[in-house]
């Protein structure tokens, strides 16, 4: 085995979920990802914990949402419920073999399985979570990048001195915290979020692993102005590039994609709440050092920030509800600012307390 | 995907467990089996079935048995009991990349896991269950054949015409049916199992597919004489090549093995229960046609019988209790009989109704 992949699984049994002996561990692997998920079966054992392992695959899905007939696409799975509830830790893996593999699935059946889960999704954020990754060569196609250069990308935005990057995410979220309006201006964007009240939360590897973001949910009113997404998404498995959301009163009102539009109609078709800001994020992480097309990855890059349509976290005190939480990424580099209450806090890129500020 | 792939598939989910609408299908997949869970998912779906796939992989395992405290490996997964609880079906798939992944760890530790699990396994049986395999290279080179050469054997023992097989199947059952003993006789073999009020249970595909025997259990006391099981036996990990059991009253009071001495001892340790015969069954699938070091298909083939130490199946009305279940297959070829009440029901390997009898 890698070792990087032990080391890996130790990170996320430790520092992300903190698993201790009598934890019952679910462990969510997508197709490629076994390595990890043996790994971590591994470390779990160590500590005493009782694995097991779901596996999720994409063509799985796939077959499902195009055969089954609505009615139990609409149902909800009541043995992943209670393996959900008596777990004390819930581990995703991403990972996966097509990243395209969910393109030709109608996307009303994938919304309706999204309503199904629901209640299990709220169950797992519940628990104690981490969403991770293995960069699989699927994966690292989609960065258009050979495997050895993404998995080297991967591991040095992973396997860092969590500690020591956890009080630098602290210090940002802690200027953020208390502030009434956040603002973004750059090329094409300015967007005024108001965020009073609001808790901005260090994102230190716990629940994403890799992390490096402070983040928080604007309030479900008063968001106005543009913003214009530059780097691409994927949104029920469709690319979306060039996306311009307008807000009026935290609504989006008007929309422009230049690729993928089906997918983003579909997606704010969603229900109320996927048409209203479910979080804003300033990514911190600079072991990532170039977009892959990977929101996990992506929405942490040092310099840019994410907005993300619909679900709220609560721990931010968040109120958006959704069955969605689509993430959006835009760099903040050369001409952008964030700005807190009217003070600049990051500019080009630089945050206030780095030299070249 | 291999068409045969997704007619097996469809077989499990018409002909061994019946699903329909509403049901919720466990399907515990192990390592190289991937693609069949994948395929069962669709047919699940398409069904009305609600499916979760749990991945069990042997090197996860072994990872786990050999890291894990002693009271870890003791205590039952909750979140695996309450998936399985909230079951109609489960569909387990042996596969497999290492068929000797298990061989270094320590005894103690697997059968300690194997009591861990035992509510688990009867609230299993107490299911729609099925259990079947996917034909893996490891599997392939366990049986000593090319992979072509091996899937192409056991889709000749699986994808057959099941209502037919089905009638010759339960013919045979209906011949032992009432019966008070059985008699194994061929060469170093004479062993007289008693069986009044016992039930033949015609094994047609349901519970384990392949399928094509006939089985019952022996009753706890009484059983006689010597057997020697010619064909090889994979005991916790371990090929056990050779052995002769004699059995007293029922119980296995002398024992020999020409190889995997310490696995027969582990095994007979287990439990009372170990010591003491748990089935005996007719193996009837001539799609078989060789032994492939596989217990699933030897156990089938037309011309063995198997004996399994052990647990019981409570639908024959055995009443042996076991963490353990181990088959031993033998083969009834040339020189050998079957003796029903005296009478020779089989003889050089072929029954009473064939015109080769």
């Amino acid at each position: 085995m890698d070792p990087r992949v032990k080391e890996h699984a130790a990170i996320v049994a430790d520092w992300s979920t903190s698993i201790e002996a009598g934890d019952q561990v679910l462990i969510e692997c997508q197709e490629g990802g076994e390595v990890l998920a043996e790994a971590l079966v591994g470390e779990v054992g160590e500590r005493g914990g009782q694995p097991l392992v779901v596996f999720t695959s994409a063509s799985a899905s796939r077959a499902f949402l195009k055969r089954a007939p609505a009615k139990t696409v609409e149902a909800e799975p009541l043995h992943v419920r209670a393996a959900m509830e008596e777990s004390d830790v819930i581990v995703h893996i991403r990972a996966g073999a097509n990243t395209r593999e969910m393109s030709d699935v109608d996307p009303a059946m994938r919304k309706a399985r999204r309503k199904a889960n629901e209640e299990i999704r709220e169950i797992r954020l519940s628990k104690r979570w981490c969403l991770t990754m293995h960069p699989t060569q699927a994966l690292a196609q989609e960065a258009g990048m050979s495997t050895e250069a993404f998995q080297e990308l991967y591991y040095d935005a992973v396997l860092i001195d969590w500690e020591t990057f956890a009080k630098e995410i602290e210090k940002v979220a802690d200027r953020f915290e208390g502030a009434d309006e956040v603002r973004l201006v750059s090329k094409d964007t300015d967007l005024v979020m108001p965020v009073t009240g609001r808790t901005f939360v260090p994102s230190i590897g716990d629940h994403n692993l890799p992390s490096g973001e402070a983040f928080t949910a604007p309030l479900l009113e008063g968001t106005e102005g543009t913003v214009h997404i530059d780097l691409p998404a994927i949104v029920e498995g469709q690319e979306v590039h060039g996306l311009t959301l307008t807000f009026e009163d935290g609504e989006v009102t008007d929309w422009d994609a230049e690729k993928g539009e089906g997918a983003v109609e579909s997606l704010l078709e969603t229900d109320e709440g996927a048409r209203r800001l479910g979080e804003l994020g300033i990514g911190m992480n600079r072991g990532i050092d170039k977009p892959t097309r990977n929101i996990l990855l992506d929405e942490k890059m040092g310099g840019t920030i994410h907005l993300a349509l619909g679900r709220a976290y609560k721990e931010c005190g968040g109120e958006n509800h959704s069955a969605v939480h689509q993430d959006f990424i835009k760099t903040m580099d050369e001409g952008s600012k964030i700005l807190v209450d009217g003070d600049t806090v990051q500019r080009d890129g630089a945050f206030w307390y780095e030299e070249s500020f």
